[in-house]
């Protein structure tokens, strides 16, 4: 577009169907903090965004009204592969974190799988989302 | 899930349907850095990680061939909101860019809106994933 121009990828934004149970997730189960919660009356919907330690790109929860112009059903697409946290796990504290995971009633949607250096697991966050969690082996 | 951890949120993975017309996309467009790209034989896909200009965060791009585990048939659904890119355009600046990414063929898929302090447009990337580009106004 004319001169090369570089944008910053600041955020991500996801679509929720429950804002409390969004929130709760990304802020108890990986430990995100929440930076502001809002509503827009121009969508007709709610915003939240929040961060992790470490990194300043943003995730933001996006909820809309049923009379909102942004609305539609909430369906499962492919555009959203996946979403990628890290963590520095001490040993044995991966294999501790699937069994905590399980006993929390988190689904494991995918793994654990071997993927070159990595052992991968994929979790559900409260819309379907799949997270990926890693440890390097 | 036990003491609380706090996991870094290191990339946003996105599916494509072709690698090629897609990295040209994020790094023509969105000015987009190639950090990596490669094959991975436990998926039977593709990808490749790109990076912006003053962000850590990664996009990840990831293929898979039909006969891969994680194929599925390309669908659009509502996880994925957006992804949002800024640039610190000067005056008139983002007007013109609306009219350099018409004369692309970039779709503009909604906008110019304005929200608040914003002027904003959503284009769509070539894989129908809405990306935000902005002007504080």
């Amino acid at each position: 577009m004319g001169s090369k121009r570089r944008f910053r990828f600041d955020y991500t934004g996801v679509r929720v169907l429950d804002m409390d149970v969004s929130i709760h997730f990304y802020t108890e189960v990986l430990g995100m903090e929440l930076v502001g919660r809002g509503r827009t009356d121009e969508t007709k919907g709610e915003w939240a965004q929040l961060k992790s330690k470490g990194s300043s790109h943003l995730l933001e929860l996006n909820w809309y009204d049923e009379n909102s112009p942004f609305y539609s059903k909430y369906s499962h697409g492919e555009e959203l592969d996946h979403l990628c946290f890290s963590y520095d796990f001490k040993r044995g504290e991966f294999d501790r974190l699937l069994k905590e995971v399980g006993a929390k009633g988190i689904k494991i949607v995918a793994g654990p799988h071997v993927i070159g250096d990595w052992k991968l697991v994929y979790i559900s966050d409260p819309n379907g989302i799949w997270i990926e969690l890693g440890e390097r082996i």
